[in-house]
């Protein structure tokens, strides 16, 4: 019980270090409390509450559901709500109005059957995986429409009037939603997804650096261990991020015009980035693995393939430093090309240096095939290295061009 | 548009291909439909629709929003919507109280700041990791409850009886749906995680022997290569899978005991072999791209090792696929020890081959360090394997006391 109370006591200081590492967090936490109060205007003004009367409480549901970090998210979940709305309640009324006409012992048959149909069918669609990307919510916000009206429908008879009155508050929540949203201290789901690609390059890079490093160089010679291994193991967080990328672009191809982001950005290539930023993580991740493995004994060489490594692994680091810095200000860069061909031409180097070296010295020097690995699955590295950056390359210049 | 045509004639194909690949998604899209229709009988018959009157509305929407695929996520979702409405109800309610005593002037604003104080703690707890995972959705209906309560409670004087209907009707919707998730055809989010485990089990095991032979032997041996490649890429679901897997275990966490699981079965353990299964896979990713890298040149050399590295990772295969059938039938496996000391035997024989045979032949009969990296990192590759036995070897151990 103890340690549950002093986990409760850390509790807040978390919480409150959390926001202050990202002020953003409490901005949207005030976004939010923002919106829901400008909403419940609409129940303490009077003239308001009787345009609306108590379908306001729609309005109040619409803000709170519907409210999202990213503007983009926030946008998308209103489209999907706004249109299953809509199809929702037409297609119930247009039900209702079929079994009406059909007499009073049928009309609950058909209502119900058609609930039961269209409910399994939606539920259904949400399995199918464009659908679950972009219109999930709107598919259960079908369900949840069609269901309300159409039960309901058989008590109340103005269904079209309800049905108007219910749509009108929820765009009345829904706009309010996207404007406090978009105004203050907007949070762009496109930004976000770029700035998290920069700084995943730097991670990259740090680690390749670290990782090449502390096989070659001694280890003593860091003072603070702790900030170093943080450094080093900066690539773990590009290895699964796969998801939130994902859904990131799917926001951000919902949001306008922003900043430097035009309309029609390319969100696409990110995510190729993104992949071939992974598959370069997954090599350091093996790297990593034989740096660890190997026992650390000072031959000549080591020294002699150490030399060219480390010049190959800052040349790799400095193609991507070089990259993130051109996304970062999108522009087309004047030297990614000259970095791109010295990494090669070091590559092509470390890898005479391997030929003419490694068997002999190997058998020379230690019984165990000690320093085989980390060069040569630095190859590999460098090859990964080398797709991506093409890659990246590709996609600095398709940002400049759009 | 011809195009788009094309795709939307194919679409209703596709979807049926993925419901009859899986028909549960069939089952659940009929479960969702049935609960539905279910309460929707509140409406229908006369005596219940008195007993609950208009807000049987509330039964209907937590049908459809509680209503998920697993039986873990169903009851997550109950428990936290319960708890988080009567949370904010009587909470609601003391502040109402208290406002209505401080006068008429002062009332409004009273609730309204209380609103947003709320409503913005509430948000921003939100971004806190543990919340997140647990209970997010509690944390959004608190602020859907405190509001629509807090707001309507201006105009409605009943609250606590409105409050009370509503928990009613909401409880009687909850218990519609968690009947329905758990007795027809069951989806138990733990057992889908012990199933996908062990699938990805099976495919590492496959990757890892086709990705072997794909070097050492020779290709064309193979007669359908489509089904071949599928086989060999088996391992990349495994690389993705962490929030899948994080979040089933976290759904498991609330289900109750079935078939094989008792109620406190360690599924942290299944996530800790998710996560040495991806550190395999990761090592397979790089080992395959030395494979497509090397030219495949039959020396002797080759021959030689490749006749031990292929037992090897026959041997590794096999320790997975043990260890894969033992937590199928959950077992404490007999075997396994067995195996992995013969895996270990395996290895030291590779290294003893590598030891004696590699640099001199290196040298002589290949001027490009060709068939290097396949073994070094195969031996990289044997040793987190090793780390990932243990650790299978372990959870099946747990699982079987447990």
């Amino acid at each position: 019980i103890l340690g549950l109370g002093l986990k409760l006591l850390k509790f807040p200081k978390k919480a409150w270090k959390l926001g202050v590492n990202d002020p953003r967090k409490f901005i949207h936490a005030i976004k939010v409390a923002i919106a829901l109060t400008l909403v419940s205007l609409f129940y303490y003004v009077k003239p308001l509450y009787e345009g609306v009367g108590g379908n306001a409480m729609w309005a109040v549901m619409t803000v709170v559901v519907l409210f999202q970090y990213t503007a983009g998210e926030t946008i998308s979940r209103t489209i999907n709500r706004i249109c299953a709305t809509s199809i929702a309640g037409l297609l119930a009324i247009v039900v209702q109005w079929v079994a009406s006409r059909a007499g009073d012992h049928v009309e609950p048959i058909i209502v119900g059957v058609s609930l039961f149909m269209l409910a399994s069918a939606a539920t259904f669609s949400r399995f199918i995986p464009i659908i679950k990307a972009r219109f999930d919510y709107g598919a259960m916000i079908f369900i949840l429409t069609y269901s309300l009206i159409s039960i309901s429908g058989y008590r109340a008879d103005e269904l079209l009037d309800m049905g108007l009155q219910r749509i009108f508050t929820i765009v009345i929540g829904a706009s309010l939603c996207i404007i406090t949203s978009i105004t203050i201290c907007p949070v762009w789901a496109g930004q976000e997804l770029h700035f998290s690609i920069i700084a995943k390059m730097d991670k990259l890079a740090n680690s390749l650096d670290g990782c090449v490093a502390q096989y070659f160089i001694d280890q003593t010679s860091y003072v603070s261990d702790e900030e170093y291994d943080k450094k080093l193991l900066g690539y773990k967080c590009v290895l699964s991020s796969k998801e939130a990328e994902d859904s990131m672009a799917n926001f951000a191809r919902w949001e306008p015009a922003h900043g430097q982001f035009r309309f029609r950005h390319p969100w696409k290539q990110y995510l190729k980035v993104g992949a071939s930023m992974r598959s370069c993580a997954t090599c350091i991740d093996a790297l990593l693995g034989c740096v660890n493995l190997e026992n650390k004994d000072p031959s000549d060489m080591k020294e002699q393939i150490g030399d060219v490594s480390l010049r190959l692994s800052a040349n790799c680091a400095g193609v991507i430093r070089e990259i993130a810095k051109t996304s970062r200000n999108m522009t087309r860069s004047s030297c990614v090309d000259i970095l791109v061909e010295e990494m090669n031409n070091t590559a092509q180097e470390l890898q005479e240096v391997l030929k003419s070296n490694n068997p002999i010295n190997n058998a020379a020097n230690n019984p165990t095939k000690a320093h085989g690995p980390p060069q040569l699955v630095l190859m590999e590295t460098f090859q990964l290295l080398t797709l991506a950056s093409l890659i990246l390359e590709i996609s600095a210049r398709v940002e400049d061009i759009v």
